[in-house]
Formats: C-alpha cells, structure tokens, sequence
C-alpha cells in the first residue's frame, strides 16, 4: 500500500510516521508513506499556498493551484483509489472504515491548514472526506497520521503477531478485556486470580465475560 | 496550561508538539508541554517497561510500577486536575469536552502502547479516559497530541485572530460554510458571485444558510 501525504508542515507527520508500527511497515516494505510540501507545486518565489477568502473573512484559505498541481503530478504516476480530505464535517471514520481502507493500493490525503481549503478543491478533486472526530484542530496533519496508523497497522504482516490485532477493541464489536502483568501483587492491587490459574479455558471465560460485561455497561450501542 | 504527557516513544509526540500552533503557544507562555520517557521511571537495567501478560495472550502489557513512579514524582510537585489515558474505550472525546478542558490548569496524558497497559493503573491512578474515536490505533501517542492540540488551541490569545476559533465547525452547533481564496475562477471552476459582490450583510446570510444546509445534510444530529 502506498500512502502520500499532502501538507504545508511535513515536520508535523514525518516524525510520527518514522516511529513504530509505521516505520517498520515501511521497513518490511509492506506500506510506502510519502510526504509532499504543498510548497514545492507553487509558482510564486515566496512559495505561498494560502490568501485571503473572498467575503472578507478572519482566517487564510489554502488556495486551488497548488493542490491541483500536487494531485495532478501523482494521478500522472499511478492510480489513486481516494483522494481522501481530513475535515471535521467529513464521514466519521472507524473500524469498519480501517478495516476496508486496508485493501486500497494508491491513497493521497490532503491534510488542511489555516481556515480552511477553496471549496472547489472539495467539490471537484476530493472523492472521500474523513472526520476523525467531533472536535476541531488546528490542521489536518494529524489526522492524516491517526488514519495512516490505523490502516497500515491492518495490513497482514505489519503487525508480528496477527492474533494481537484480532483481539482488538471493536475487532468483534466488543471492548477489550482488561490486562494485567507483573508483579501480581503492587502496593495491595491483586491481578484477578483466575488469571495466574492455570486453568485456560476458565481464563478465556472470564475474558470473553469481561468484554461482554465492559460493553454492555461503557458502550451498548456496539452490541445493538 | 501545562500538559505532561507519558510515553515510551516521545519522538512520536515530540515532533507535532513542536510545531504550528502547540509551538506558538509554547513560546508565549500560554501553555508549557513536557514530554516524560517512561523507560526514565523503571528501576531495572534494561529500562524495560512492558512484560507479558497474565493468563497467557499475544502482545506485551505496560507495567504499573514504572508508570506509578511517574505520576507520583509529577504529583509531588504540583496538583493535577485530570490524570487521562487515551483508549478506545474511554468517554469519546469532543468539541465540548475540548472546550472544559481548555479552562484546567495541569493535565497529565498518559499513552498506552504496546497490547495495553495494567488495567490496575486504570483502576486505581487514572482520573479520565478519553477515546477520540472508534478506532484503533498502534499507541496513545497520537491521540495526546490530538486532546493537546484540541485544547490549546481553545486558550485565549493562542490563535491570533479569536473570531477564527469561534467560527470553527462545531463551536455553534454548525459545520462550517465553504470557504474560497484567489483566483475567481480555476479551470472554468468559479466562485460563487454572492462572495465577489462585496455587500457583506448578504454574504454573511449566504455564509448562515450555507452552514445551515450543510448542517441539514451532513450532520442532521447536530441541530437535534
């Protein structure tokens, strides 16, 4: 899968993306995650990629050519399944949406900066547009980040052991059961004694309990 | 504001949190984020902050002793509001609670990585569990820098121009109205005339009922 990420602040996502479960999907050769300036597709020697909105307004607007250029320099060298855009009024991404963004080959994310991007970037280069949440934040970089960690992390073989992804929150529609490590006994907090047991079968159990008990009473609507 | 924030991979924050606005904050002394290595907190040679877990499952488990001895030296030297940890099961994160949070005085975030972390840290040192969507994600890193970002940029005198938080999506129940910048028309691509005709009241009643309709749209749930 390859991954090329559109911005005004590469500085933002560069040291995310090299860190961890991403760089070693990169080093494996698994995901390919490039970064692009949006500066270096300007035609103008300050390399400005945003102005005024027309209607007068507080703010700067990134503008239409550089983006166009950028988009239009990548369509030229492969396909692109999406063209995604980080907005907080965009389809709100989840599990779901990870788990099928995973199969794509080619996606470019444009990641917003200042007020906002010239609409027509939306109505005419954009073919999906992704909110991470119901809050807003100074750009779209590190949205970009949160969607290219939990799609990459999704592709077989990124991840050493497959079962660890699997067992995941939302993976079944249920919470994750707790987890407890050593020492058994810090500070007179016990782990729960089925689990230093022995007995799997009885761990599994209370497990699948806990995930159940867990979502029924943080998030019943995932059991809906 | 101060934000400390809890990790074993601080070059995974490290980067966005020195960039943009979460930088300018920094340097005018409206919000003070420091970054703690955990491994910094263990008391064996390898530094090693992670174990397998109890009853036999894949993935490793964040000890609670090192992470014990790191909130505990941070409370020592001054009161903390929130002690939060970023997981997908936590309460989800959003505009309102941005807005709450933004009025704290010292905030601590602590990012699980790895299969997770002892659910006694949960149970017994964690005040706020914040989800910032139905997703998962390789660590808690990445949503730190999302709540600190969402949050920092609430604080007065942060963004230059307040007008321009205030007229984000969300802060009035509204996604927010297109936006268009230079030139007038792209590649046969115009801006709407309403915004080049310079009769403000009638653009900010076109901006109103664009927000609106949009709103109507994309979010019905939002004027519920």
């Amino acid at each position: 899968m390859r991954i090329d990420i559109l911005t005004v602040l590469p500085e933002m996502v560069e040291g995310p993306l090299n860190c961890s479960i991403l760089a070693r999907a990169q080093r494996k050769g698994l995901a390919e995650i490039v970064v692009h300036n949006l500066r270096d597709y300007t035609t103008n020697k300050h390399r400005k990629v945003d102005d005024y909105p027309f209607g007068g307004e507080a703010g700067m607007v990134m503008q239409v050519e550089p983006i166009d250029r950028a988009i239009s320099a990548l369509k030229e060298q492969r396909d692109y399944d999406e063209v995604i855009f980080t907005t907080p009024d965009g389809e709100m991404f989840d599990q779901p949406m990870a788990n099928s963004m995973s199969l794509l080959n080619n996606v470019i994310i444009l990641c917003g900066h200042y007020k906002g991007i010239d609409y027509r970037i939306r109505e005419h280069l954009i073919t999906k547009e992704i909110s991470i949440g119901d809050y807003v934040l100074t750009g779209g970089e590190i949205p970009a980040v949160v969607i290219a960690d939990a799609i990459v992390r999704l592709i077989p073989g990124v991840i050493g052991d497959e079962q660890s992804a699997l067992s995941d929150s939302f993976q079944d529609n249920l919470l994750a059961p707790p987890v407890y490590s050593r020492p058994a006994e810090y500070k007179g907090w016990r782990v729960p004694d089925i689990l230093l047991s022995g007995h799997q079968a009885r761990i599994d159990e209370w497990r699948y309990e806990q995930a159940l008990e867990r979502t029924r009473r943080l998030r019943p609507d995932l059991l809906e």
